[in-house]
């Protein structure tokens, strides 16, 4: 069975803004940058940004922090009812935590065809054959959320080649 | 490009029995008992255990624990070379946190045919679309890490039946 959104466009728009404002704080500290945020009944309650390289932890992602977040803020493991979103599709194991918590409705900004899991590689979030699956829609605030993600990498290639030029 | 197991079947069962270990102490508290180690060059580096009630957290996976304390033990979050074991199959998310930490090669005890991401319903782990691939072995103490999960089970419905037949 097919799910269907809750949110007006415009709703769908502010949370990737504040998704973005998330991405934002990770590009701060040099980490590739995607923010997520989780909302309940309007309210955000869990917010993350990346933090791979400063952790130094494979599962440090976005969404993992503003899942863990939510479920802090309301001492369940259950998300029923709640909204994530986040600049970049989730890959396989952000996917699977979402899975996991139940989220309802999966909003993401940027398309990642090279390792996607809500719709370009595989599309877990849809997949019946689980015990919990949600409505996603991609797309939001697309090219705001690939262009910070653009402007990072060309920055960090810039930084790689003034470096190298320097070595010589 | 199909991956090879560099562990002898004494050494798989012997890091098993540290997985049922770790599902051990998770049955002690009441929480499903699934248990995990990472492994690197012969030494146990990262273990964990289903924590998901006591914490209300859905990434509470007992892969994620052990994951996460290997690369904090390394303080990498590349866990190339590293070897993970499980009691049960492990989902989308924790198999997706497995190819995130490039874990070379993947056990696991019992299939889980209604969720499992390592082969069951799906394969993430051996997908030659995504950046990194594991091996991956399921069926290693096979029936020991199924039981533990069968009497856990069976113990939880004997136990609601009582308070159903209390409640009468």
């Amino acid at each position: 069975m097919k799910k269907e959104s809750t949110l007006t466009q415009s709703e769908k728009e502010y949370f990737m803004r504040e998704a973005l404002k998330e991405a934002q704080k990770a590009e701060a500290i040099a980490e590739v940058p995607i923010g997520a945020v989780v909302v309940l009944e309007g309210q955000i309650i869990g917010r993350g940004h990346n933090l791979r390289e400063k952790q130094q932890e494979a599962t440090a992602h976005a969404e993992m922090f503003a899942i863990q977040q939510a479920c802090q803020a309301i001492e369940s493991w259950r998300l029923e009812q709640a909204q994530l979103f986040v600049t970049l599709e989730p890959c396989p194991m952000c996917s699977g935590a979402m899975m996991l918590a139940r989220v309802e409705e999966v909003y993401f900004g940027a398309y990642d065809p090279k390792g996607g899991a809500a719709g370009s590689l595989l599309n877990l979030l849809e997949d019946e054959r689980f015990n919990h699956w949600s409505y996603v829609e991609g797309g939001i605030l697309e090219e705001a959320c690939g262009q910070v993600l653009k402007d990072f990498f060309r920055a960090l290639r810039q930084k790689k080649k003034q470096k190298k030029s320097g070595n010589l």
